[in-house]
């Protein structure tokens, strides 16, 4: 082979010039006994969930040979029944949109109303596919302030009103429950944006909305008066079917029409819609786990606090904790104990997801045991911040 | 509401310019009695695969909590095993990638390799989602020609080159067998594109392949010395599958490593990737039917002819037809009469999928039905073109 045919050299070549040298997003998938890096559901689905998931891809298979219904009908219904009871804000199939992921369903949001020559607005840390998705699209991305690394992130309606403003992005990405830090947003933030960017897509991200500590209100109840905001979210968390990609956001009907224009036609598979509809079926069985999740998240919050790593107060099915010397080096250290937690890039913090008892004892044992060396101060006997407002 | 929030006037004012007053891509979902538009596999899945589809998904719905493999590999092994089974040239895992459906697999080789400032060429008439999915990823669309609508649509290697070195595109896409034409490429025009544009991506397309007229060559056979060539294929079609959701591509492992970086992580979920190795593994079981069908074809191709509607020669599961005066009241009056087929938008042609023996029967019943003011010339008794070499 000549040296102008070396594959390497002329695949980056003809690559997108901004994406030459970059390296391709992914956690690792390791194999490790306690994985506490994805903030999946870390409960297995539950008997009746799989019957009814296994009946429905039964049912489907006969007639796979057929294209799959493209405008998932039975699904947008299920879904906005489920929201509407979920949110207490009467939701029709009109309003709904669903893709593989909510990952997708940004992307069909960004294809829409960004792409070159736009530019969007997260305010980081946040979740770290949104600057991805912008990018890979075209996007111009700017990473907006939330307050500093004081040990809550704070983001103020005043704060974020001014950075939208000075900003003027065509689309606005606010996550709450915030991943990575794991506090809900006020309302009052969201309606500072929205105040802020009256013509400009404003995507709150509530992939996390039902781990939420109680009081927390979904920008859902914000949608009748806001037609260009949308509130994302997605089946791979509360639900626990990650492996199934299914992704859904609501908002205003004319919105939704703008997405069929970039959508890739059936996008949604026959399994993909009937397993979606089966567990829909079977919330209240799903989200059985959800309490339970919460208990292991506040205990997670509350001994960390106890062991000298301040917590982020959290309403997500995760914890960030901070106070380290050096997060690589201790992420490392959990992982040589057998527990795999997750590294998001912010110096003196880590992400761990809250999982089973079981799961919880291995992770607090596990950080029971770091040498002092990792903290950067000694441990006090501090009020947890659980404990006040969000 | 106030005139400013008007939800469709907010929505057209912030949509992408290029997007804005267009209607989405879909061909008619209507429930008529035979639906040969398109060009599904006719045959219901067998019994086996139905068996094997829903054990596998069974397997995997305990563990739908967690994500799916992110890099497929199981599923990436055994479609290089059928690819390799199929075209006799022998491939990796490492040279396979999926998505869902192959118009996502088209979607990550324009994200990656086009875009904005770039340019893709493709000869038309051919597969419409081409262009769709180029501009909705904004990549500037070069329709190319085929030969003058001669009732062959032939694409010769010196016309193909010339065009290429004219446009200089960064990306070309080939379609063989063409759709909505139905004829294979020999493999002279795909190496006079390569030797064309030899810094190029090259995009075969090869959804239909399994439906070739026997002593067609698959562009899988010439992969080995152009590392920008890429064949994309589907299990929508011979494997019947439409539902699933499922489209491949081979092609070197430089150039899929750079598919990582724009497509979404965990893109295929457990149970797609379950239904698709489950299928594979019984693919000699689906692909039974590829021979019925394309006897239907065969005789599709040669009553048209007789009937005076001239068919295009035909290696797909489909056949183009024309000698139509009005191609859109045609296609109504066999909607009329039960038959749904597709109008691609060619003046005087019209499209009909093959099917089972009844469907054929319907259909053929439909047109020697249709009065004679739907032709523009009276019938001859022509030699089919069928029976010319391809």
């Amino acid at each position: 082979m000549s040296a102008a045919q070396d594959p390497t050299a002329l695949v980056q070549a003809l690559l997108r010039e901004d994406l030459r040298g970059q390296s391709a997003y992914g956690a690792p998938q390791l194999d490790v006994p306690v994985r506490l890096n994805t903030n999946e559901n870390s409960y297995d689905v539950p008997d009746d969930v799989v019957d009814a998931v296994t009946d429905a891809v039964a049912r489907t298979a006969r007639h796979l040979n057929r294209y799959p219904d493209r405008e998932f009908v039975a699904l947008r219904s299920a879904l906005a029944s489920y929201l509407t009871g979920q949110t207490g804000v009467t939701l029709t199939a009109e309003q709904v949109w669903a893709a593989n992921g909510s990952n997708e369903v940004l992307q069909h949001l960004v294809q829409a109303f960004g792409g070159p020559g736009r530019t969007a607005l997260g305010f980081t840390p946040a979740y770290s596919m949104h600057p991805i998705i912008a990018r890979t699209m075209g996007t111009t991305w700017v990473d907006g302030l939330r307050g500093a690394p004081s040990g809550t992130f704070d983001l103020t309606p005043g704060s974020a009103a001014e950075q939208v403003r000075r900003h003027r992005p065509h689309v606005v990405f606010l996550c709450s429950p915030n991943n990575p830090t794991g506090t809900a947003l006020g309302l009052d933030v969201v309606r500072a944006v929205l105040d802020a960017a009256p013509t400009s897509l404003v995507v709150v991200d509530e992939a996390y909305a039902e781990f939420a500590r109680p009081g927390t209100p979904s920008a859902v109840t914000l949608l009748e008066d806001h037609p260009l905001l949308v509130v994302t979210r997605t089946m791979s968390k509360a639900f626990a079917l990650a492996g199934a990609r299914v992704g859904y956001l609501a908002g205003a009907a004319e919105l939704l029409d703008a997405l069929r224009l970039v959508r890739l036609p059936y996008h949604l598979s026959d399994p993909t819609q009937a397993v979606a509809l089966a567990a829909l079926e079977h919330h209240p069985s799903l989200l059985r786990t959800v309490e339970a999740i919460k208990e292991q998240r506040d205990r997670i919050v509350a001994e960390l606090d106890t062991l000298g790593y301040p917590p982020v107060p959290s309403d997500a099915n995760f914890v960030l904790f901070g106070g380290l010397a050096d997060a690589p080096s201790t992420w490392r250290a959990l992982l040589d104990a057998g527990v795999l937690v997750r590294d998001v890039g912010l110096p003196g913090y880590l992400r761990v997801t809250a999982g089973t008892p079981a799961e919880t004892d291995a992770f607090l044992a596990a950080v029971s045991g770091l040498p002092d060396s990792h903290r950067t101060s000694t441990p006090t006997a501090r009020t947890s911040r659980q404990e006040e407002p969000a």
